[in-house]
């Protein structure tokens, strides 16, 4: 009786959330300390303090009927300034309100936009591996998903072939940087070259092309790296940011998208981004929360946790003989996998209570992605695990 | 550059939103005490005390990392299940967690549903007047509205041309009392007789046609009035639920869709609404306000507020010569124009700084909704000018 959409939706469940749920269900057989989770970006670092206090502040000091009613659909005024005045402050930009649109987390704001551009049959370009979502937000649209293959060497994207693949069809590109699920960083000179090959196809196609960039990772770069801010290199650029990861508070559903003036018809798509939000059903971003984080624009996790993890897991792993590019951000570590099928090489792993997420769900086959936004006790009391797995295949 | 959807929907963007926008205007020009704003179902009274106490309690109390992390896309286990038990305890029903998806706001759970049930030309019926947002929503999935007109006697819903609307195209029913915007309760025997005439309908067409009972405003009602609940009446009936008005919460986005064991393919639509979250980007309904809410499930706004502005408007309006029904529930009077055209008669009232609703955006032409979940003050602030537009027509 469920839509025919549904019933192939169903059936092809995310692989990782049905891991997410098998990890419950071992760890109430083998006992939590003997099952290693590494399959979910649920951040295991806390929230920051000032999270705390933020939220203490609103509820005791600020009007009942402000902080838990209806606001303008894109958000509260004050927030929507906060907000604008802080990436200003962090990156040059020129933001007010009217560039901000609080979302139900990223997902909701990439959801909102793509309502706001995509006419059935419009093509949105994502570069392999990519967040397995976006097909399916894509495709909430009646959009094509047009996938441009992995550089395997870097993870950096495949420039030539995204030259290729723009047509008079595609209305957006999605970029995630620091990258979900290979933890790499565009660097600048990728992020200039990925804008000269837009601004040359838009002249040549006489058309818009918008650049979609979904920062939920932003935060999370180390070793200083860069992480170029895109409005700055295209001008067609449109940001879409998430509290989940920075803040630890995927649960909270708070995000928002920076929609700069510069943008191609810049009035109607920020109007119709306030639509999009309310008639997709979100109608607001979480009112509570937007007034909370708001107080914390520049509070952070602290990154030293994952930082630890990282080095732990990657030269751990390298000395046991697995391949992988060194992430510089995010938590996650890309693994080639040690047979040609990932999918049985993650069925293999399960076997030790390893769970990682098969790379075919991120348009990559033969790789494995580790979530190491986890406990650093579990990382090591998982290690002999891994190590088990790879003489396995010796 | 924006899609042909939204060019259209832009235009024609929420007159009830684009009057919340006006009355903030219109308070700035004249100031607030002297700008009668009726227009936006965002509720004057604060909610109950306990709500400041649960989420200060959650966050004291429990782990930051549970509080404001990932969990099942359907929501918290405990809190499922702690609203599964309400819901049995109030009503009778048999409901578990399972039942139970926690979702952001009624707006949520109906697109949830709505996602996981049409395919491209299904049908849903509404009967008008009609929240205007159902049009989107069922939009939003390539369905088609089938309005069934409004019965202006007594604002039950006409069944007579209900029965007729019905082929088997229709994949659901829309229901919504109390109602939005009349404040009509549907009684008992009304209930009753759609319930039959589905049941009918389904045997001779030997397909399953879901009702779909949009409850916001179940918890206000007034004069002790009952306010059946449909799962008990018509067995593939499914529950979506909001605490927007009954713990002014609307900027909170918390609600939950209730699915019985006994509707038809009860497993299918039950994972495939928790996908449904997924994939529309809602990932999850926000989680602090989740395990809120489940602990004040026994807690309501004060409905003495809202019924002294209901007496106070009715009988004033009436004594003036304004036709309306009496509502029973809900927060809203929807009153007969005192010219043809709706909206013009709207605008008429603007003048006197009375913002109300013309009901042509609830499909029922020549009426108005009046918003009373305001300031008693107000109400007594605004009575003269009703008077003096009502002098308009003498």
């Amino acid at each position: 009786m469920i839509s025919e959409k549904m019933v192939a939706l169903v059936k092809n469940s995310s692989v990782i959330r049905a891991m997410f749920e098998e990890g419950k269900r071992l760890s109430e057989l083998y006992g939590a300390e003997n099952v290693f989770d590494f399959s979910l970006g649920n951040p295991s670092v806390e929230p920051p303090e000032e999270i705390k206090k933020a939220l203490t502040c609103v509820i005791n000091e600020e009007s009942p009927n402000l902080v838990h009613g209806y606001m303008n659909n894109s958000g509260y005024e004050d927030v929507r300034e906060a907000v604008a005045e802080h990436i200003n402050k962090e990156h040059g930009t020129d933001f007010h309100a009217q560039n901000i649109v609080m979302t139900v987390g990223a997902a909701g704001g990439l959801n909102v936009i793509l309502k706001t551009l995509l006419n059935p049959g419009d093509e949105v370009i994502v570069f392999a591996p990519f967040f397995g979502e976006y097909r399916n937000y894509v495709s909430n649209f009646d959009g094509e998903l047009v996938v441009v293959s992995p550089d395997t060497t870097s993870f950096q994207p495949n420039l030539l072939e995204f030259e290729q693949k723009i047509t008079a069809k595609t209305k957006a590109v999605i970029v995630n940087t620091p990258n979900n699920p290979t933890g790499v960083v565009y660097s600048r000179q990728t992020v200039e070259e990925l804008a000269a090959i837009l601004h040359k196809k838009q002249r040549e196609l006489k058309t818009s092309i918008y650049l979609i960039s979904d920062e939920p990772y932003r935060e999370l770069a180390y070793d200083g790296v860069e992480v170029p801010y895109l409005t700055k290199y295209y001008s067609n650029t449109i940001v879409g940011y998430s509290f989940s990861k920075s803040l630890s508070l995927p649960g909270e559903r708070i995000g928002y998208l920076a929609i700069p003036g510069e943008i191609d018809d810049f009035e109607n798509v920020v109007q119709a981004a306030n639509v999009a939000n309310r008639i997709l059903g979100y109608v607001n971003a979480p009112s509570l929360i937007q007034r909370a984080v708001a107080r914390c624009l520049d509070a952070k996790v602290s990154l030293e946790h994952y930082n630890r993890n990282r080095e732990l897991l990657y030269h751990t792993l390298a000395d046991y003989g697995y391949e992988c590019v060194k992430p510089q951000g995010a938590f996650y570590l890309f693994v080639k996998a040690l047979e040609e099928d990932d999918r049985e090489f993650a069925e293999r792993a399960k076997k030790y209570n390893l769970l990682i997420v098969p790379g075919s769900s991120f348009g990559c086959p033969g790789y494995c992605r580790i979530a190491y936004c986890v406990d650093y006790a579990m990382i090591e009391r998982s290690l002999p695990k891994f190590k088990e797995l790879a003489e396995e295949y010796k």
